[in-house]
Parts: C-alpha cells; sequence; structure tokens
C-alpha cells in the first residue's frame, strides 16, 4: 500500500496537497524509481478525493517529471537519473594547501556574512519591482552612484555615475575592455613583465598582440614603453602584480605624458589599492589622467571574489564601444548590486576595510620577522601595501623549483614567479601572500612556512 | 566650535569612536567641504583623549579621503565631489509603457522575495568558508548537481553534473558559445527567421555568419537548413521565439539527424519551456540527442531576469573549448548560485512555477478572449505555451506601424515583429507578450489594451 502520509485539508488545497506529498515521497526516495502507482480510481477512494483530484495531481507530477505515464500501462515513478556514466571528479584545482601563502584570496573567514546579508535582506524587502527586471548592462544607478562617490573618496579617481560600469569582477571587466579596444582598431598592448598569466590571456584572447615591458624600482619602464609600437597599457600602480613594486610619482607623470602624446589609453588594474599599512595613501593613477585612464576595481580582495563583483571607470570616448561589447552579456545581478550600493552607502565597505587593513599589517609584520629570520637566502621586497610581498632568491644553491617542491611536501602553498615572466631574464623568486590563512590559523601557518624554509 | 557628538568609551576604543564621529559628520554635511577642522592639540584637550588618539583617528581620515592635509597648514575636510559635471540622464531604455504587453520579463512583484532571501541567509549562515574564494568557473559543484536532477526531471534533459555549465544568463553563455564554435573553426551559423535581434547580434560578434533558415508551421525548415552549408543552428523548440511555433515531433527527429549527419552542433534556447497550460509536457529536443544539442535555460522567465543566472548543458566534446572561453571572465556569484541550489533543493522553483504556471494560463485565456472581441483583424496564432503569444495583421487597412503608434499614444506596449525578420517576406504582426503587468493590474492593462484596438 502506497502511505501517503497525506494530510487532505478539509478546504480546497487538495490537489496541490496531494502533489506535495507525492513529491515529498519520491524525493526522499520512499517511492522508488519506477515503482507502480496506485490507479487514479483507488487513491481517489482510499483518500476520500475525487477522482479528477488525483488525475489533475498525477498529471502535474507527470509535467514536472516525477511520475512517467505511458498510454494503457500503469502510471509509474519516473528514473530521475539518466543513464549516463555517474559523476566523476572534475576539479580544476587541486588540494588546497593547509597552509596557504599564494596570494589572491582575503583571509578565510573574514567576509562579514550577516552585514551582508542585512544588505541583501534590505534589498529584497525595499527594491521597487521595476528593479527586478532586465536592467542597464552598464549597472544599477544606485550602485553606479555610490561607487563614484568611494572611488572619489578613497582612491582620489575622478567619476561620475556616468563613467563607472559594473562588471562582473575586473577579469571579466578587462576583457571587455580588450574587446573595445580591438574594435577601435588597437592591435598592439603593452603590459608589465612580470604580470599574471590570466591576464595576459585574457587580452590575447580577445585578439590582442601583447608587448612585455620590464619593470625597475619606480615601475614600468616609460622609456620601453615609448618605444614600443603600442596604443594601450595594462598597470598595477598601486602595488604592482606580483612584484609589489608602487609606481613612483614621477613614473605616474611620465606615464600619463606617454598616453597623452600618443593618444593611448592606461589600463589601471587597482586589484589591492585599498590596503595600505604606513598611513601615506597612494591615489590613484587615474585621478592624474582621467581622460586617457580606464580605471579596474574589485571586491575580490576586500571582501569576497565569490561575489564576482568589479567595476570600470571609463573615459567618456571609450564608453560607446564598451556598451556595445558589454549590453550582449551583461551579467551581474541587480539584487547584488544593490546590496552592494546598500553596503557602500551605510559605510560597511569602509569599516572592512579598515578592520581587515589592522590584520594584514600585522601579518605582514609578521611575515616579514619570519622570512628576516628562516629564510636569510632570500631578499625579500620593502612594502607596505597589498595582500602579498616579494621574495627573490639571492642564494646559488637553492632554485624556485626545490623551494615549491619542499612547500608542497608541507602542503605549505606557494607562488613562484618563473610562470608570471614574459621576457625580463629576472632572478628566480616568489610572491607571498599573507591574506589567505583564516585568521585563528595564520600563527600555525607561520610556524609552518618557517620550519619548511629553516630546512633548506 | 566643533560639535562631534562624540561619545567617548571609557575604556579603549576612542580612536575608533572619533572616527566614527568624524566620519557622520562629513557624511552628513554639518562638516563642510573645505572646513578646517581643530588641531589634534585643541581636539584632544576638548575630548580628553590622548593627542596621539587625535593624530591616528584623523590619518585614518586622510587615507579614507574624508580629510586633506597639506604640510604647514590645517586640516581640512576633503570635497568629495569631483569638479566634473553633474550627471546626466543617460537612460537606455526610455519610459516604460504603463500598459506593457512586450514579451520577457516575469509579471512585475511576481518574485518571490521572501523565499528567495531564506535561501540567501541559509547560504551566508551555512556555506563553508571556502566556497567565499575563487569558484570553479564551470559553476559551483552544488548547483551544477541540483540543476542536472532538475533538468532531467522537469525538461527531459540528459544531463550529469560535469556537462552543466552555469552562466551569467543564457544570453551571456550564447555568447560564450558562439566564441567556442569559432575556436573549433565553425564559421557559419543557422539562425531561425525571425529571431530576437539581440542574439543575432551576440552571434556576430563573436565573428559568426549568420544564416537565416524560414519556418513553417512545424518550426524551423531542416530542408533548408539541409542545403545551407552550416556547422551549427540556433534554436527555440519549445515555444519559437517571436512565433510561438512548437517544434513538432516529427522535425524534431529530422534535425537530430541532420546535427548527426553533419557533425552539426544544435543550441537550444529553452527559454520559457517551464511554461506550457494544455498538461502536456513538451520535453527539451537536447532529450533526443544530448550528443549534439547544447541546451541554455535560465532563470529570467521563472524568477526574474534581475539575477543574472542561466546554464548551458554542454556535450563532452565542447567542453574543454568553453571552459577556455569563460575562464578568463567567469562571473557568478557564489552566494547566488548556492541560494539557487538551496531553492532548487527545497522544491521553491517548482512550487513557484506551478503558481506562476497557473496565472499565466488564465492571462493567456483572457487575452486571446480580449483580442476575438476587439481585434478581429488579427490573425491569433494556437498555443499553449511560453509568456506571449503571436498575431499577424490579416487587414491591408492597417499596418504594424500604425498599430505600434497608437498603442503608443496611450501608452500600451507592444512589440512589432518587422525589425525581428532577416529574409523572409513575412506579414506585419506582433508578439504580445501576457507576463508583465502586475497581477493587480492585469485586468486593467487589458482593458486599456482592447480600447486601443477596437479604436483602430
Amino acid at each position: 500500500m502506497l502511505d501517503l502520509q497525506l494530510d487532505v485539508p478539509a478546504g480546497g488545497g487538495r490537489r496541490e496537497a496531494l502533489e506535495t506529498a507525492l513529491r515529498r515521497s519520491i524525493r526522499s526516495g520512499r517511492l522508488a524509481p519506477g515503482a507502480a502507482i496506485p490507479s487514479t480510481r483507488s487513491l481517489a477512494t482510499d483518500l476520500g478525493v475525487s477522482r479528477s483530484t488525483v488525475v489533475a495531481a498525477y498529471d502535474q507530477l507527470v509535467a514536472e517529471g516525477y511520475l512517467s505515464a505511458a498510454r494503457g500501462s500503469a502510471t509509474r515513478v519516473a528514473s530521475l537519473r539518466s543513464p549516463t556514466t555517474p559523476d566523476e571528479d572534475d576539479d580544476l584545482f587541486g588540494p588546497t594547501p593547509l597552509h596557504d601563502f599564494r596570494p589572491g584570496e582575503p583571509a578565510a573567514g573574514s567576509f562579514p556574512r550577516s552585514r551582508w546579508l542585512r544588505s541583501v535582506r534590505r534589498v529584497l524587502n525595499d527594491a521597487p519591482d521595476a528593479t527586478l527586471g532586465y536592467a542597464d548592462p552598464r549597472g544599477i544607478d544606485e550602485l553606479r552612484s555610490a561607487l563614484a562617490d568611494h572611488l572619489r573618496r578613497t582612491r582620489t579617481v575622478v567619476a561620475s555615475r556616468q563613467a563607472v560600469h559594473v562588471v562582473g569582477g575586473y577579469g571579466a571587466g578587462l576583457g571587455f575592455l580588450a574587446e573595445t579596444l580591438r574594435r577601435r582598431g588597437v592591435r598592439r598592448i603593452a603590459i608589465e613583465d612580470p604580470m599574471l598569466p590570466m591576464h595576459v590571456h585574457t587580452l590575447r584572447s580577445a585578439g590582442l598582440e601583447t608587448v612585455p615591458i620590464p619593470l625597475d624600482a619606480d615601475g614600468i619602464d616609460v622609456d620601453l614603453l615609448c618605444a614600443a609600437d603600442v596604443a594601450a597599457v595594462v598597470v598595477t600602480p598601486a602595488h604592482q602584480y606580483p612584484t609589489a613594486i608602487t609606481m613612483s610619482p614621477r613614473r605616474r607623470t611620465e606615464i600619463i605624458g606617454w598616453a597623452r602624446d600618443r593618444d593611448a589609453w592606461i589600463i589601471e588594474d587597482d586589484y589591492d589599492g585599498e590596503f595600505r599599512y604606513d598611513r601615506r595613501p597612494i591615489g590613484s593613477l587615474q585621478g592624474l589622467g582621467p581622460d586617457r585612464v580606464v580605471y579596474g576595481g574589485t571586491v575580490s580582495k576586500s571582501l569576497s571574489p565569490a561575489l564576482r563583483l568589479g567595476w570600470l571607470v571609463v573615459p567618456e570616448p571609450l564608453r560607446g564601444d564598451l556598451l556595445a561589447v558589454i549590453n550582449i552579456r551583461a551579467g551581474v545581478s541587480a539584487v547584488d548590486q544593490l546590496a552592494l550600493a546598500d553596503f557602500l552607502q551605510r559605510g560597511e565597505l569602509d569599516r572592512h576595510v579598515r578592520s581587515m587593513r589592522g590584520v594584514y599589517r600585522r601579518r605582514n609584520d609578521d611575515l616579514r620577522t619570519l622570512l628576516a629570520r628562516s629564510a636569510p637566502w632570500l631578499d625579500v621586497g620593502a612594502g607596505e601595501a597589498g595582500l602579498h610581498l616579494i621574495a627573490n632568491l639571492r642564494s646559488a644553491q637553492l632554485d624556485e623549483a626545490t623551494v615549491l617542491a619542499a612547500a608542497d611536501a608541507a602542503s605549505v602553498g606557494l607562488l613562484g614567479l618563473v610562470t608570471h615572466h614574459r621576457s625580463t631574464a629576472a632572478g628566480d623568486g616568489f610572491a607571498i601572500g599573507f591574506s589567505r590563512p583564516a585568521e585563528h590559523h595564520f600563527a600555525a601557518a607561520l610556524d609552518r612556512l618557517g620550519e619548511v624554509l629553516s630546512a633548506l
């Protein structure tokens, strides 16, 4: 007998109650795939409902795929699993190191979950119905305005609402920009050498030829940039990735001059510009040349990369082509956009960044202390900014691969720089992040790193 | 005198309290841009805190851009507004009609806000910290599995978790697919004629040549498709957009046969396949040919286009190239993905679709009744599915432009078909949506539409 554990309501809603009970039984496995269910007539009698109610419920569940009906035979519970091979593991990333000193993500556990939820709740309670339809592919006005205010205030960005485009992370924005430049006839784009390989790939995928330009202690070499035949460049002025160099004031003036002389475009990737520890804020490059610089930013370092929220601040001449590019695949949730606008307006992002700045400042200090003690054969770069530091090997006895293998054996995550270099014959070295471990685990992770390095 | 309305806590936290009070004063405008603030010494005396506390607070607010400090002069409140021109209106869409019968969006006010919020809350409470880092660009495992189950059950899709890719709306997915096909050497792709112009634009932007193929009452003409020299086609089998034709079973077999003969790819855009009103569910085309069909779907019609959540179910041979394309700009929030997984697992989407199906079924009936009465000069297509119907002009006295102008004058939104046709010399007509008006407004909107049509 079929035990449906069915509460048939006294009044209306019998069909729905029956459907719900059947669905629950099938989902839970109490009704097994392939099992015949009672005829409509007998179930109607059992339950004391009309036969048409049972027919309607069965029809509905057939339509939803819970039941299958073949003409002339009993209605059965459908096989929900398709006969394809079972799911294999197709993990792209491999295991995460237990002690993770790779750059790139905020501290595990630091995302302000309840405060973010408060913003989402506010949006879902208050947003007008019209905001839940198709939206402006450049972003929702509230967020564009809130970002313009925020970036003016915290990053000296010259921005109006119209200049701000919301994107699904800076990486998506860089792809859109590359296509935009390609449409405008740009063929060659300069990049810093070394540079994040994924972003090089993004530029090339859009059909641009990338021209690597070496760095010196002041940032990208603008003399070499002038000599290269390029119409655009991508730079990370606040905290070069991966070398951690901050572009000097003089170099900033020079590169803006280059762009103005050549009518060239500068893409400024300000991926971790919020984080400086020496109380000497370095403004954006865009603030010096809003006519030639596209500014790009993200919440990936300040809040979480899982939100996939970023922005571009775009000079007027590029906006039309950029809109044509993003229009066909705009893709940032309006709920998330409005939640971020609320989060900014209520000062939550400022508050969170300030608090994390304290955490990361201390970690930066502790990591430097540890490296000086455990690995005197590393030449640790200066730097009071960002979420990682640079350490070059100055020992002839050790190479990158040896250090990485030892770290890997101890489940210590480190990033070697060889894969980041394009043309420069630079020495071996590492970008050592200090942001990823959870706060309660950082000291232990640091100990483990120290053990690995001391043993080399 | 500076009135900071400051509660200096007895114990620690004085610096933070001072910063908060200053920030609040500046945001509220009580401290005007450019105003000098007291010296650190005098404020420290006023407040009874140490001077170093005030110095630290001022430094922090300088770093955040609230204050500006120039060597040798007083610290001032920063000008938050940049001197650019004020924001102009740059609305892309123009005003929304009061009575909106354009296709494409679910009913205003129908989004299940509190139930969606419940899923978001659950995610933010329960998701492991690791899910808040960078994620698999193909989507999060939980959602890919939940979608595979859901699509198998409700749309007869043959799907395993590995086949499912989460995308930021079907439009974004179509763009990725077009690039994927281009990488694999596809140069020409067939499209249904008529077809949504935006999607034609997406295909062309990826460098594909689009080849329009006419429809007959059974769907796309497969004889003409065979004659065209194409390696792929995009179709809307459940409910053709915009003609509302459902592809017949025989035509489905033919097109799968074509794809298998030619090793060609079929992209199935199942944009509103959840909505059938005749209790005779039409399965997906993909279920008949999972080896040659890429299935695409979305929550844009069932929940809200504002969420920007869609999916592709991809045959194994295409997955590698697709991953290379999406990898560089993956962009769907993990929180949203997990919320949708929860929403699916708890049966909320089924429940919501079932409820909206009742609403739309009645609207479809009411609209048909109204059109028969008010506009006998319209030839209304059959159809018990989707969120719009098709109505062709059979009067020689009226043309599309005349009807659209009259509707526009009454703030009634209608969509003419002329812009959707590529090659077919089809008659004038309209895609009339019945989903958009809020439920409480639908009867009034219908009345207004009736008045406009009757007067023609």
